[in-house]
């Protein structure tokens, strides 16, 4: 009886794995669906964002269920416990950048259907390549609990940011100059933003994987002590 | 013993509780002062959005800590675990609520730095009244568990989405005729924005409160299954 109920409990958390892991490639193919939405202005692709961005928010309370369920009947360990907690952050910042694609699928489109704005902005390239990166590698962390990995991918975050300012700072005098061009540059503007908080997002994730790994919770805390923290080996549960 | 163990769970409840409430009258402070810094250009207001933003950021943390450590040692009933997890969403939004007035505050002392916009734009008196309105309704319903009036709120919603859309309908053409102010008007753009995105947050807290009332997640329904899920009387737990 106590291993029908040990097996039971192990299906469970493995079908929260399974159903992470589900979400998790969804929101990396909105991405890149939103991605190419936007550099090719290929309109085929931003539907295709917003098509899969039901089955996310679907996957994002069939999980909460599983977890607060799991908690509640199954007295999970410490460590199975710290997973289940990860998980119901992660999911909350997967669904919101599944958000973030889906803004990027709709400037796109409206993109498409505008004038065409003659100058190529190449921080986009940088930008959308840079936060694919980082939910790609956040991802890969979060499942194999790899902190350096993880501190890795929160220290990417910089670079992204820089592009963000960088592509920012060339919008906005552009806007002054040909205001026949605002609403298409205001596209721009909204894209750079919702790109910049899918970066955000990511290295939530990739904090969430330090927590994991050391049980340390280091949001709001400089990115040298997230450094040192990812270093420190981790603490037994 | 039991009798001893079982204080200190209520005692630790309690601290949970007595932490939210502190968090979240810092955060209606915040909103206050980002209001007033953004409606009245008044930049010493934004200072002090800024200062308590800090304090929120460490309860955030604080309270996530105590949270999991509850789950972990005192094995919750139902109910008290239910108002657990809707605990840890909620400071997640609030602490974004707290960024959200952060950003205001910066656009607001930007703004006071530049020259004025001669229009006044009456959508962000409505805009900054309604998320106000709906973040006060939305705690006081959290911490009555008052599923009537949080349906109220995540009906108001809508309301702000209007204005939002009212004020950017206003702002885009103004940028197009007088490209000289578009630093300035892109100010408001970010700030109509963040309004628009605390009304969601609020939103979201309104949501927990239905959930903890019902047990039901409403998240991704629409809003005609919210208002009847909150007529519904609560289920027993």
């Amino acid at each position: 009886m106590r291993e029908h109920i040990s097996g039971q409990y192990d299906n469970e958390l493995g079908t929260i794995r399974a159903h992470l892991t589900e979400m998790a490639g969804l929101v990396e193919r909105q991405l890149e669906h939103a991605g190419t939405a936007l550099l090719q202005q290929a309109p085929e692709h931003a539907d295709a964002v917003i098509r899969i961005d039901a089955d996310v928010n679907r996957l994002e309370v069939v999980i909460d269920d599983l977890c607060s369920h799991i908690i509640v009947r199954r007295q999970p360990t410490a460590s199975d416990l710290r997973f289940i907690m990860v998980t119901l952050k992660a999911i909350t910042d997967l669904e919101r950048i599944g958000d973030e694609c889906s803004r990027i699928a709709k400037m796109a489109t409206d993109l498409a259907s505008r004038e065409r704005v003659r100058e190529r902005f190449t921080e986009f390239d940088d930008m959308t390549a840079g936060v694919t990166g980082m939910l790609r590698d956040a991802l890969h962390a979060f499942f194999r609990v790899d902190t350096e990995s993880a501190a890795d991918v929160i220290a990417r975050d910089k670079g992204v940011d820089r592009s963000y300012k960088a592509v920012m700072a060339r919008l906005i005098p552009k806007m002054e100059q040909e205001p026949e061009a605002i609403r298409a540059l205001l596209d721009l503007v909204w894209c750079a933003r919702s790109l910049e908080r899918i970066g955000d997002h990511a290295k939530n994730i990739a904090e969430y994987v330090i927590y994991l790994g050391h049980g340390q919770d280091i949001r709001h805390q400089p990115l040298e002590t997230k450094q040192r923290e990812a270093q420190n080996e981790p603490r037994s549960s």
